[in-house]
């Protein structure tokens, strides 16, 4: 069984595992108060161009967000985020937990738009019973999105004056953000967004760590006693040691792109090889998730030697799939895959 | 200025206001332990047919919400509401205070149709990533709806058995109860709605009380220390017998519905008089609200006499108005309203 | 049966009930916005001298405490409270409920020092493992408190001083602020009250109003949105009228203290014919609340015509008992109970 | 430098990173539904003697301690647990974050008694006004405490008579078990705890793993939907299999108790050493972690080779510190320290 199931099916790539059995045996004090998570924070911050950027590392996607979303906002303020975002259906409620709503904006592709975010918070301020809903005070957005696109430069530029305009916070999710960087059609750097948000995180799970996120928060209001939101919310890692060492290992030489790129060049060749053949596409993902929409008798086929996730179903006789590169896999599978489904196109 | 802009413009009928008078100096223990509670309660557990009932009082609608909800569900579990539902708009998150997720099901008409929620819940269980999203465990529906529409008895009982089927809480928010009991368009009584819903309340705030909502608990597992959960959530009153005595006054001799029904003969009057003009309704309310969609000179001219609320644009020209009768609206304020709106349409 | 069993046994004071008749059918808008509301916050922003008091109208203690503390806490922040505080013991963790921790101090007469908030505050900053510890940010009090007794000015000034010192918010629950005015032996006026606090309330459901305790919120960050938090945690009363009618009526005409000294002047005969008897008291209250250590036999002989409530074990053959004065209490009854009492010591 | 401050100093156990490498790029579902999870989950349930035990792998203790609480309690209930307990003083309001109030307990050593919680619920159940107050339904211990106590057998089983009694869960926080497992001074074993307790976990963290805790849920009620739980509170792990892999590992050949021996054998060198030189303790611990109370100038002479924590001061000239002992420790370190440290006596 070949998976494409997700990109976090392996553990970490050699690089951290190698690091991480070197320095095994170090005494480093706990909490993320070692030399290496110092030194890793560094890398980022002269990675993304901002010295005054505050970092911490937490162990996933689910418990950054929670913490980022609720450490930001008063109790009772929302986040605004596409209906299809991760925090909206994918994380059992986890910011509703921490009291907040999560204020959904329906998009077809499932971004937010900045005409969106302005339309929905006007018609608040503008609603004489504003007191009785929920006051939007943060856009959450993700890059990747969850169907794999990309917000361009003009977009991510768009939100930030929407942002300043309403005085929201933007908060960028970065599960996949790697994947995102290195994508042939992006033009947004991680200085872009270092530049234009207020907090984002560097997913390090889905992209060659064993586990872990950086969180890296802008503005000065959200940095503030920010340990304390991760103690709180169980997400201070006892050993932090091991996310610095992660964290610095990905920072440095450029690997965290550059294992990135080989999953974003593997989905390329998957998609064109699929297109050439006339395959529709759910979303024209630039990154390293492709969402192809394969006849039903295709998918059960292939379904003893591959594992991908179905996406919904299309209409009575198609299905989309979703089918993940990684910073792992191998060319060959991409290759096996490709010889096995295109003859059943 | 005359108001039609909701139904608590005033303060409570006159034979509560005699009753607290009369009452006013007899020492009674406190928190809704005392005789007038008491006999209150046991007046609604005849009134509704259901001598199981467990009842207490509480003093508005978003508090019994939340506590009713919060007291019925396990932390990731969500609660299933119309998108337009009170709960998921206008109640700032009150429900999210308390950790729960409010799962909307957009709807034209602001009702939750059976066949909606068993697709939702059947395709949150079919889903193989189900516990990463909020567990469906409970249904709310208002009647009337926010707009003033109800459910017949057919699409109540399709209710219940779909909560049956799938192991979830139907509860039911009675804020305007009295003015859907007496609709001359409904076959639903509250004896009905007793033996079709595991929770409901009967409003009085809007329906001839001060204040106070009568929470109606049928499942067993909701009736459990559930005052503790209103001493939890604020709404446990210290004078209790204030609730006791306006909902023994509301359910002695059917002054519940006696008063409730000189609302909805008011808002017939009202509908038929604009229908005769040809002037159409955002919704078909049989109810004490009514959403008579107005041409904008026509809206503003009434403006300093009058005051409803704005319901939406509907095109250019046109704006939807929400006009409110009360227990308390006198005939000659509809007469009066309906010789000045007349004669501009 | 003569009940001294707490301050909230009775109705309202005639005035009020009065005012409420008489205001009953004029139309108000909703929620607090009514010109009575704002009657009466003006009356209150006179009485304690602070124009730029923000003053908002909830119903009952637990729910402002609620309100006003999770307004002011960021999520990892608790409240410092005497661990005999209403918030630490009697509201069902309504403070918990909201995230935060009541992060209490042992003291013997349930009063707060300031030195013990300087030691602990100090102890928390000084500990290296801090961010692993709740962050103590609001100092809660309450004048008088449980067992009656009062903070003098010194006291308030001296809490006030280690609050600037350590960046505290100071709060003082009033639920019987009326009593604390009055008392023959307080040297602290709602004045100080208004000039030390960064919030407080004046209680109204103890001190002759049906129910309902005016917020007040000196401190700008305090005030900032706090109308959303009330509708928040369901503490927004539809009928906000009944509120402002209730307060502008208690700050007319120096209603609020002249009905307060009532309960405390009673409270000082019964106390003085007690000590002349030899009864020790379990706090030396000099407000309305008198707490008498009583021979068991002697609770026991007046069980069947007095409502007391028993305030805990003293000894084997001694219990202390809480003996209340209200603003509705007559001087027939204390005498009546002192005839029946004092035979027996 | 070296460091004795905690036994989390050093990353982990050789057996484990062998394993982590040689699974490194196995493919495997994420969530803790690999084949290695499943395995350690078979593992722990024979070690237990609980084919009954729901087996679920969290990242981190307050994480641990944070979602079985609030998966067991209803709003209203509380966690009864000593005073110095970990939930209680050292995880920043994280129970309370799920809206729980932790209920402490004085006592001298840390440890909670079956008589005293059996008088804290009689008197919660014998109060008239228990509803007003957080309502106790959880026992939680620490095995070992922070001070390195251990319960014994007859302590265990009185813990689950009163909980039987008063219908409580029992639940022990095992961050530290396996040091206590291997105490000389013990007689409790991990059979005994998963009879005797509703709930518990073995701590990884703390005892030769990277990371991790495995929460053993034994009552039935905590076992269902606790995943749902877990993803709530951002506890779910992608790659659960790391978990999987280092408890099948501790759990394969005895090798939890093999390392936690070593660290229980050399603090027992460490004491025996300083008690013949008439060393008092603060605490009279058999475990890993050892209280010596020093004379100040002592410390301050070692601090610059050496890493303790302080644990509070006992006189003008005399402070506890806690020395810790890990898997990890070579008996060198201790040779090393004891050298310097005793000629200073």
């Amino acid at each position: 069984m070949i998976r494409f199931a997700c990109d976090y099916d392996e553990g970490a790539c050699p690089e951290i595992m190698a690091r991480l059995a070197a320095t095994n045996l170090e005494q480093n004090p706990g909490y993320g108060e070692d030399p290496h998570s110092d030194h890793a924070r560094a890398l980022i911050r002269a990675a993304i161009g901002r010295p005054d950027a505050y970092v911490q590392f937490l162990v996933g996607g689910t418990q950054t967000n929670q913490t980022v979303i609720a450490a930001a906002l008063r109790p009772f303020q929302g986040v605004l985020a596409a209906s299809t975002g991760h925090i909206n259906v994918h994380e059992t409620g986890a910011i509703e937990a921490t009291g907040h709503k999560v204020l959904a904006l329906p998009d077809k592709e499932g971004k937010v738009r900045a005409d969106a975010v302005d339309e929905y918070v006007k018609g608040h301020w503008a609603d004489p019973t504003h007191e009785h809903m929920v006051q939007p005070k943060m856009v959450y957005i993700s890059h990747p999105t969850e169907g794999g696109l990309l917000y361009s430069l003009k977009e991510l530029e768009a939100l930030r004056r929407v942002c300043d305009e309403h005085s929201l916070y933007l908060y960028l999710d970065g599960a996949r953000l790697g994947y995102g960087l290195v994508s042939p059609e992006t033009n947004v750097t991680i200085r872009d967004i270092a530049r234009l948000t207020d907090a984002f995180y560097i997913g390090g799970t889905k992209v060659g760590a064993l586990f872990g996120e950086a969180a890296v928060l802008l503005h000065p209001d959200l940095q503030k006693d920010f340990r304390y939101m991760m103690k709180r919310q169980g997400g201070m890692l006892a050993k932090g040691r091991l996310l610095g060492v992660q964290f610095e290992t990905l920072f440095t030489d450029g690997l965290y792109t550059r294992i990135a790129k080989n999953a974003v060049d593997l989905a390329m060749v998957l998609r064109d090889a699929l297109k050439a053949k006339g395959v529709p596409f759910l979303y024209e993902s630039p990154t390293n998730q492709q969402f192809p929409i394969l006849p039903d008798g295709v998918v059960e086929k292939l379904s003893d030697r591959y594992a991908f996730e179905g996406w919904g179903r299309v209409d009575d006789t198609h299905t989309a799939t979703r089918i993940c590169m990684s910073w792992a896999t191998p060319k060959a599978n991409v290759d096996t895959l490709l010889r096995d489904l295109l003859p059943l196109l």
